[in-house]
Parts: C-alpha cells; sequence; structure tokens
C-alpha cells in the first residue's frame, strides 16, 4: 500500500471526471451498428487523433494470436506515432489463417483512406466468437460509415464504448484529470470484457487516451506497469484471450511540458493512468459473465509484492471460492486452499482472515486458527453485492489486490451456448 | 504412446479383474457409518495388511497441509514398511491448528492399538470440509467399531471404497493381475474425488494395495511416474487440495522375486501400476462435481511429451472449454485459446483438430485452417456422454492424454451449498 499521505496527495490532485476515450483533448470517437452482430446491437468502432499520438500496448501472451493482435504487434514495432484505433465487435477474427491476416490489412487500409493517414498508423481490433470468418465487405462499409460520426464529444466516446462490448452487461469508461506544468493533463478509456478473463501481461480490450506530451519510452514503461496491477490483476474463468490487447494513446494537445525523465509529472501521470486502468480492471471483474457479486482480494503484509499478487490473484481465479460466495457461504478452507496452490510461500499458521462488506465483518482466522463465528452475521455479510476479503500474512510490508466475481448458474448459461 | 507390439503385450499378460483394495493377497479392509456425516453414510475405512508393506506416497504439493498430510510424510519418511492406512471422510481435518494434530495422532495410536502394530506404521487421511475440527471421539469409537470387520473379501473392499466418498456419485475401484517370476502379483486400488481436483505432483485420495515384492526406491519410482500420468492429467475444476494423497502398500504376498532393478518385471509391475492408477483418475474425472460428459484431450505428435502434457491439460481445464461441451456446442476456437496459453511452444499453423464420439467425429481444423462442418453432425457427435478432443500438432512423436468434465448448473449447485 502506498504511505497514506500519497494517497491523499493523489486523490487532491487528480480529479475523477465524466466520459473516457474522448475525454481527453484531440480525441474524437463514433461507433455504430453495422451488421456484423445478429442481434443488431453496435459492433463498430473508431477512436482517432488528428495529431499524431505515441502509442504503447501490451498484447495477448496467448501463443494463438488473432490477426489484429499480430497486426498491431507490427504497428507498434514501428516505434513511430499513429493515428486511429478501428474495433469490431461480434467476430474475434481468430485462427481464421491468411484470410483473417488479408482481413485485418484491408480494415487498416479502410480506416485509414476514411481518416487521411497511413495503414501503419491504424491499431485494429477485434473481438467475439473465434474462427469464423469476418463478413469483410459489410466491416469496410461500416467503416466509412461510422468515420463519418467521429465526434469529439462525451456521447459518441460513450457510443464507441457500447460498440465494443461482447457479453458486457454494461459499458465500461473511466476519465481523469490532473495538473501537469500549469496544463490540465486528462487521461481517459474505454474497456470491454466479461468472459475468456484471465489476462497475462497482456488483457482484453482497453483503449486509453490522453492529452500528455510524455516520451515513448516512458509511455510504455508506465502502461507496463500499471497493466501488472490491474488487468494482470483481474480474472473471471481462468482463460487467457487470443485478442487482449491495452492500447494508450498520448498526443501531446494538452501542452503540458513533455514528460522525458521519471520526474514528478511522470509520477503524476502515472498514478493518473493507474487509477483510470484500475477503474476498468473493475468494471470488468464486476461484469463478468453471469456474476451476480463483485470480489475483491486484499492481500497485506506479505514478504514479497510478487507473493501478494499470486495468492490474491489465486482467490480471484478459484471456482471453489466463486462458488462458494454465490452461495453466499462462508467456506473459508476454500480461499486457504486457494492460497496454498497459488505458488508462492507462505505461513498457514501466521494467517489472518476476515470477510468484510457494507454489511460488516466477519474474522475468520486468527494466526492460523480457526475463529468460531456467527453464521447468521455471516450470512449478512455475504448478502451485500460488493464483498473483500481481507487476508494479512504477517510477513513483511508488500500487499496486493485482486478483483473478480463469483460462478454462477449464468456463466454456465452464457457459455454453453455462447456460439449458437 | 507405447509401440502398438508394448500394447498388445500388456492385454495378453496384465488382466482386469473385479475388486479394489482387497484384490492383492494379504490386505483386508472395511468401512462404515460412524457417526461424522451427518447424511448418516458410511464415513470410515481401514486397509490393513498382517505382513509388513512397503510404502510409497505423492502428497499434495499446497503450501497448506492437512494434519494427516504432515502426519504421512513423517510416517514416509521413516523408510520402513508399515501395515494399515485409517481414513474419515466427511472431515479434511486441515486449517485447524493444533488440535488437528493432536487428532490425527489419536487415529494413528487407535488404529495401531486395534491392529496390534505401532502408530508410525499408520497412515492417516481426511477428506470433506476444512477449518472445522475432527468429531474425535466418534472417529475414535469408530475406528474400533471398523476394525472389527475387516474382511479380505471384494464387498469389505467396496465398502471402504464407498465409505472414503465425498461428494461423489459412484465409489472407484480398479485392479489388474499378471504372472512375474511365476507367481501371480495382483495390483489393486480405490480412490475418492469429485471436486477440489486439479492434483499438481500429487492427487485426491488414492490407495494402491499390490502383493509384489518390489524394493521401496522403486515402488517410489513407478508411483511417481505413473501420478503425473494418470492423476496428474485429469482437472475438475482447477484447485488443488489441500488433503491430496496417493499411497501403494505392496506386502510381497505374492512371493514373486523381489523386484530391486529396472528389469522386465518391474515394467510390467509399473505398466499393471500405470492400468490402475489410470483407471481409477478417470473414473474421477467422470464422476467430476455435477458433471455431464467425461472428456478426454489427445495431444499427439507434439515436439516433447511435457508440451503435449501441458496442451491436453490445458484444454480439459478451460472453464469455457468445458461450458461449450455441457451445451454441446463445438465451438473449437475456445479449444485453440486454452492451447494457446498453457505456457507450452506450437505452432497454430501446423494443429489438426477433430472431436469424436461413438456416434461419428468431425474434422474442425486442417493445419490451422477452419474445416466448415455440418453443425447437426456436430450435434450428433456432442450429444454423447463421452467426448475425445483429438488434437495434432504435427512437431514431433510425443503425445499425452488428459482427461476431464464438463462444467454445469450441477457444479454450481454442488458448491454454492457444499459447506451449509
Amino acid at each position: 500500500m502506498p504511505a497514506i499521505t500519497e494517497q491523499v496527495q493523489a486523490q487532491l490532485t487528480i480529479q475523477p471526471i465524466p466520459g473516457g476515450v474522448t475525454a481527453a483533448k484531440g480525441f474524437t470517437a463514433a461507433g455504430d451498428c453495422v451488421g456484423i452482430k445478429k442481434s443488431g446491437k453496435k459492433d463498430l468502432a473508431l477512436i482517432f487523433s488528428a495529431k499524431p499520438a505515441t502509442v504503447a500496448a501490451c498484447l495477448t501472451t496467448n501463443v494463438v494470436k488473432a490477426a489484429p493482435i499480430l497486426w498491431c504487434q507490427q504497428v507498434i514495432s514501428r516505434q513511430k506515432p499513429i493515428h486511429a484505433i478501428v474495433v469490431n465487435s461480434g467476430n474475434a477474427n481468430a485462427c481464421t489463417g491468411e484470410q483473417g491476416w488479408q482481413d485485418t490489412q484491408q480494415m487498416a487500409e479502410t480506416t485509414a483512406l476514411q481518416l487521411g493517414c497511413k495503414p501503419d498508423e491504424v491499431l485494429v481490433a477485434s473481438t467475439g466468437v473465434i474462427g469464423v470468418p469476418l463478413p469483410i465487405d459489410t466491416i469496410l462499409t461500416g467503416i466509412s460509415q461510422v468515420a463519418g460520426q467521429l465526434k469529439d464529444s462525451q456521447e459518441t466516446g460513450y457510443v464507441a464504448a457500447q460498440a465494443i462490448m461482447t457479453t458486457d452487461t454494461f459499458s465500461k469508461e473511466a476519465a481523469v484529470t490532473m495538473a501537469l506544468g500549469g496544463k490540465v493533463v486528462t487521461v481517459g478509456g474505454a474497456a470491454k470484457g466479461s468472459g475468456m478473463i484471465h489476462p497475462n501481461m497482456a488483457t482484453m480490450l482497453a483503449f486509453i487516451t490522453t492529452d500528455a506530451a510524455i516520451s515513448p519510452a516512458l509511455l510504455a514503461k508506465a502502461l507496463k506497469e500499471s497493466t501488472e496491477e490491474s488487468y494482470n490483476m483481474i480474472s473471471v474463468d481462468g482463460d487467457t484471450s487470443t485478442n487482449d490487447m491495452v492500447a494508450v494513446l498520448a498526443n501531446g494537445a494538452a501542452g503540458n511540458p513533455l514528460i522525458d525523465t521519471e520526474n514528478e509529472d511522470y509520477e503524476l501521470f502515472k498514478q493518473a493512468l493507474d487509477q483510470v486502468n484500475r477503474k476498468l480492471a473493475q468494471l470488468i471483474a464486476r461484469d463478468g459473465e453471469g456474476a451476480s457479486k463483485f470480489l475483491s482480494a486484499h492481500v497485506s503484509n506479505a514478504g514479497t509484492k510478487q507473493t501478494a499478487q499470486k495468492l490474491a490473484k489465486s482467490i480471484i481465479s478459484s471456482s471453489l471460492v466463486k462458488s462458494a460466495f454465490y452461495g453466499e457461504d462462508a467456506n473459508w478452507g476454500r480461499i486457504l486452499a486457494a492460497m496454498g496452490y497459488a505458488g508462492a510461500p507462505f505461513d498457514p499458521a501466521k494467517v489472518d482472515l476476515k470477510l468484510s462488506s457494507a454489511a460488516g465483518s466477519i474474522d475468520l482466522l486468527n494466526a492460523g486458527q480457526p475463529v468460531p463465528f456467527d453464521e447468521g452475521i455471516a450470512k449478512t455479510v455475504l448478502q451485500e453485492k460488493d464483498i473483500e476479503i481481507l487476508v494479512d500474512l504477517h510477513a513483511g510490508e508488500a500487499s496486493a489486490t485482486a478483483w473478480g466475481c463469483d460462478l454462477t448458474h449464468g456463466y454456465v448459461d452464457i457459455n454453453a451456448s455462447y456460439r449458437t
């Protein structure tokens, strides 16, 4: 945990504001239904910066990478500014062979043509069913249609956030603002994700825009570190997607002094980025497929940060823990078991464990010894929608938090019939 | 895969026979309801060899180890023959602190007293809810009660297999016989397990008895290797238990020449042990909590055995793959995604994938390219209860098979209310 004073400092200088990818100056967005989804829901989004934007991204570590991931790898490896992101939902363009690669290229080419930039200045992202060829003609026509609707309004940012959704039940946006060198700098973003969520180094789709002026190296460093404590700390079902991607675009439109050393401005920018990423990651966990409860596992006083992270993530990834919370059952032995197989060392005899919610809290384990508890009070605590699992290892000073959701009939329903 | 001739050879010389832990000469067993389970089902079992038996065991790798696991570690570390195993179901005696340790010791002492051996010649195993003190008086009285029922019959072996069950819906036994040095040697066993199943080096409860004469070192080697290709290749829910244990007792009652080098007799014994362990592991996967289908993932022509094992296990561990099979949906993209995050290298562009069952088979992927398939035929194939997922990597000669089950409403039901 950062010291209390640091937290207060961040709260004083970083202000949450409404909006998402269009919150930062110089970014426009749009989204619409172009006919990819049978449901008739929105399925294509564009994000655009007329000013060249420095880009950093974390892409999936899955060996099976979708065509758009391979395309983005190529764009990122050029180490040059870019202008746009085109995203379709309803089809992942993964495991689609050579045709899939050509389709992705065409998406970048058409977007570039519409927006007056080059194809390799366009990131492409796709999400949806795996192994089905894209309806490419529909998509290319759709890109022209959506390009005509680009605006810098909060409304178009919201529509773009809706257009990247698959099984999500709500769209996910976050934005904050701060002062850097006397200029107002904004960081905003949108994300999607509900199932096949168990990011590893990379993550589901998240697009962050900022008008900060920042060097490519520091933007990449900030994103990587931020991803590790946000998207990489959530799990819905243990499945790492073929299409995971977080990208951040920084166009410098705020006019702040260029951040090119790890100075105070960098630290503040990093905190703002963390805040946006953590918020978006939490929203994804909260909207986990079929979820009825949002779980936060906080492991404190660990020997190392890595141990705290492994234990926290193992708790919120366990099917047994998740099912128990669905049943509002204080079956805390499963939490200990999940910590035990996390692959990190700790002394079970020192562990304190409690569960907490808006309705109160219950102590379950004190220095490794079970604490008798009142089942009635436990039920009251667990009937809430947001539950905190608090673990104290009494072994050091490191801590970490991971976020997840319960495992419900709804998850099984959604995934027994997703494709058909 | 062993060469065909090897397989035929094994089939000719290793014969499956009825029975379980009492199939081998010189072993008696018993089980009964002693009052641990509220349901009134059987909950205590004993396995006994009057002749001293060489012992080998694989115990859970979970950092949180139940008291009986710590006890067994101590018994095994003595490297001396033992006589008995006492097992209770309905309570795992895990996370129960100093009291749990004393209770385990008392179980060994009472068993030893009843059977005329020493406490450190008794393995203790417990399975059930975590974090609740054992009803120790009930158990100690129960041990005396069950000890009076020990017999070498097939019936008492079956009753013991029933008495170790928790959420299992059927008891799990296997036995084979073979000739070694002109003597009939038998290997038999019983296992339990249905949830919290994702063994790692060790496994759920499985007890193997054999009348073979074999050195401690070779018995331990054979068990370790056999465990890696049986219990460690199944998963129900990704959760590794605090109480996992496989133990094999070899009392030499068959009178075969002592196996103390890796000769032909060792190879045959190893094959027999493999056959029993594989069968018991498959039964556990088939009886996975809430399961409606039994899944076998076979990965062939991998570069290394380890790659084949990691990919096969990742497939049958994926919540998304498991849900899709529950829905009888040929959503093969999830299989590729699960292979992709398994942590083993392969070339997606070379992969062949097909699904097969008693009703036929469907090709889904050919050299990485999707094969158009008839949804009606796919549905027919997937409506069967036993489904094979066949992956060919075209990268080498190694192969592996993993076993699992689908993820159903039943799993959620069982685990949302297990404790209460």
